[in-house]
């Protein structure tokens, strides 16, 4: 941690503030400049972050130096890269990953023609939702136990692992005897407790980054999952809030190289919600697998029109076979392929 | 609902948009203007929404006309403000409020002797965080039920109405036994399942704005509450994220008048969190109270430099009677005071 | 135009409404909903926009209709797509065309070593910068007039159709002698006093999006060069402040496909101002042109490490060409080809 | 500048940092934490800054540690504050400002009835745009030089100094002739020709801020303007860009006290065009008052309706007097008030 003085700080400023770093057992290196003096402060992070040093007398502001993550950070895997095997599928490294279906269970043959297609394309994982976050109280919210043993069925018939959302914790035990990867949403991604118990529960998880969220906060999130000895996570960008109204989100492509080099962990890329339009979502995906992402989240719907939720924005059944043949060329940019033996 | 279609759309586009709108038992009104057409649909809204327009063949975009939020709702009460009194304190209309306390219950000397001050200083509801959303996992997280068992005397002894947050559904029933207000953090804004059941226990709510969160959706979790039969919500604004980077977050005190016109609910501010500083918390409060604020909740410490959590931004005790007085004089100028009788 | 009246709206204050409309020449059509009722107002937008009907009594908002810009519009050119032909490159439509050369000039050495790999490399325009616009005062504002000639000799030598940026309208006369494109920075898009020069000059033109600019205020942008009687324009995303503060900007790389959707102009992106890293370059490269981009401008350098402005975000000389190899491979998975006869 | 290296750095990597620090004449201090080295950079900041160490190896980051603006820094003059004297006027320390008059200026009629009200209410300085920045090129663009002479007529009459907004360098010479302050516009804050060309006229200089800029970049627009020798300029905040849609801007009201501590120039706030609307223009005066702004640069008009340009935010003149000493009020609980002699 690095603390800055003011320019105007006294001798005695700076000496009070070495005197509390290294009250703190650590050690205090000055760097005197012509304008302003720095002082490094070395030692436990923990001890020293709760000196509240920014507010001492003649301090400017301190500089982090270190990053709050760690078992998330690449640096714990010396720069390899976390490749998680989930029942029977690869993600992360060279490996990309489709990760297919429906916004919403709504029904026994929407879910299994829908999770047999996705099989037989090729794609890697099932999603389909039983929680659904909604903004209104009014509206439709999922179907709750019903569509966890939809999601059961359409695993048990096509072999797909499933990939679907936990909301509440007190709906933990009855979501992990089915999925095979746990989603956090967006509006959850600081739900600490949530997080804390799927940690636990050993249950890997797919994590939306928060729309206001930084990567940091992220990586954060990630580390309450990991924290618990559960080092399975999947990170997912799906669109942050900018001033910009003539799309819902805006889908942060920068993140995937960045989060790349920050952590170990898969990234992947939800195309559907940041633009909510299904014409969007094959340019997004090709960008989103050109620039490296490690697999790509996407709603599918047999009859858009007649979904309960979000249908503007899926691709309809027909068109995903075609559609993940395009990504594939454009994962290929990256240096990313499907497993073979999935 | 207004569809406003595209200039190209042709005069099928049209006539199937209308017939989807009236085969929803809606009816459609048709405004052709020389460039575009424009259709009106009156009906039930959920049915409406359901349809997504958006995609359909010839539609530009879709403009919602209703607010989706109905309880929470300035016209619910014909412009009627809502007075909330809880524990002896009122809140909201000309009722200004002063909710004071630390920000973490650390120890019983700490608790009370804050709390005597408090009371003593005129100032309303008291409060004290025994569970603390932390971005760290390996941050201090709170007293837990001890501190819960602290606030409780500090209750017993002064009087005070107590505001306490909660972040886990399963502490629910341990918080309401305290707790007066419960406090809502600005992470957990969105988690629907906390939020309902917080509507369900009757215990007032004091719900904080995610730090990126529209006021409409601010107010969508005020009407997840109040749909339970639960109408005790206050809203608070505490910062919100933007592109600046000289303060942590950006206190949006126009929220306060433009909230004011859209629900009769009260609306307090924090200046606490947004600078994290000491030294800006009485400027952000004067401005809080001179716009119109309903009252304010502010951290306050005997001694910040020993705090646990954020220290760095606690008023020191001893300097909270003469902020009061301050603030109460800006609150002036917006037509507010804080009750005689409390 | 439709105005959204408050629920609470009296009849007299909507019959005041619908005869101010009246009064302004326009017709009014009135749609009665159970809760609310809107007036859509058919006529001269000019008109009604000047009668600033948001703040009559009883008016809750008012959502414009039509767009604001006519000339950079999709429709007035009926969905087809301009495609511009400048110095013998073409760029638009299917022809991708690559931009590309130093940040600043800087040398003769260094600019015509530059122009020649751009050549050779089978790219479409030359870039560099003779004037910089630079955030501090203290820094190299750029050769002037010196540079200008640098690039005329540049020109001359490689055929190479020149990209060179205008800051100061009574430059005007000296750049359009060299330039083929004249570039509108980013701080500089709304400077409407430049965009009518420019548009005036007849040379055509290519506009930074703003860091926080809308889509909407870009096309305006464009719009003040058009009204001038000058259609060449091409628009350019490079990158939007947002919140996260692990890059420079976020490259909003969305902008493209809508832009493409609301204009006929051309659409290319900067990679490399938004990472300010050379390592990035690529990859958000690869990402535009897959997610549909026209072209990209890009700068390079014989030898970053020396050069006086961005050199770390700028891409060897050395490594271009294998760099564009893959970037029309990412472009053909758009449709896209650089013309043939360039 | 401290250059953080990567925990991976080798000893190698440090060592060719270190090398180049030195390179450039300056100090090098290491310093050595169990994760990461730091190198501290002392010396001459333009060269260090020019090595772009951000991309040698090994390096994970830079921390500029200096501020790069110098003159508008609070420390050039030790903590005083700078008060302007324009025109008998007096605006920063403990003195407030009032800056009142039309968005545009219209008419004889309408800009001298105006002026008198201005100056009878005991306001400072009389506002009117001769010049106006419109986003749409089909917009009033204002009355031009036959602006300039109605706002000559209103001094000569009131002789109250005037503030006005110059778009385009080749008016500053007509506009100079009437102008006590020069606006700068939000869309030109960092129209660098143009602030340097004000700074050389000697012209006091009144700077919005740009709708997206930063605090330092506001502060890096005053210092083009005060390098040229010209150090009499005021910065305006008047709302800035997020997400959130319910208003126009968010009015960023933190940034009066961070600029107060950052700068010893005046700080004024314009609480007309963030949120567009008359009603909202008192309770965000108050705020912007109470918070410390230095003056308040308002909008009003005898016939808001009737104006040709942002009517719906103007304050009736007939309502200016009462709304002028409530403010006055909020300006003295921050200790500010007019100068007596005006």
């Amino acid at each position: 941690m690095m603390i800055v003085m003011k320019q105007a700080a006294s001798e005695e400023e700076i000496a009070a503030v070495i005197a509390r770093v290294e009250g703190a057992g650590a050690r205090a290196h000055v760097i005197r400049g012509e304008e302003i003096t720095v002082i490094g402060a070395v030692g436990d992070r923990e001890h020293i972050g709760r000196l509240g040093l920014d507010s001492d007398p003649g301090v400017d502001h301190v500089v982090p130096i270190l990053k709050p993550y760690k078992l998330a950070s690449s640096q714990v895997r010396k720069g390899e890269r976390s490749v998680l095997e989930i029942g029977g599928a690869k993600i992360g490294g060279e490996h990309f990953a489709m990760i297919a279906g429906p916004c919403t269970v709504e029904s026994r043959d929407q879910t299994l023609s829908t999770a047999r297609l996705v099989r037989e394309s090729g794609a890697q994982f099932f999603r389909g939702g039983a929680y659904k976050p909604r903004t209104s109280p009014y509206s439709f919210q999922g179907l709750g136990v019903e569509g966890l043993a939809l999601l059961a069925q359409a695993k048990q018939e096509t072999g797909l692992p499933i990939v679907t959302e936990l909301m509440d914790v007190r709906d933990l035990e009855a979501v992990v005897e089915v999925a095979d990867v746990i989603q956090v949403g967006a509006r959850n991604m600081q739900n600490y407790t949530l997080l804390t118990e799927i940690g636990r529960s050993g249950c890997p998880a797919l994590i939306k980054r928060g729309f206001s969220s930084t990567l940091e906060e992220l990586l954060m999130a990630a580390e309450y999952v990991m924290k618990e000895g559960n080092e399975n996570v999947i990170l997912c960008e799906r669109g942050i809030r900018t001033f910009e109204t003539a799309y819902r989100f805006t889908l942060d492509l920068m993140a995937v190289p960045i989060l790349k080099e920050q952590t170990h962990l898969p990234v992947v890329v939800d195309p559907s919600h940041a633009a909510g339009r299904r014409d969007l979502v094959l340019p997004l995906s090709l960008a989103a697998a050109a620039i490296g992402a490690d697999g790509i989240i996407v709603e599918i719907h047999p009859e858009p029109d007649e979904a309960i939720c979000d249908g503007p924005q899926a691709l309809r059944n027909d068109d995903f076979p075609a559609y993940f043949d395009q990504v594939l060329k454009a994962a290929a940019l990256a240096g990313k392929t499907v497993s073979a033996d999935v």
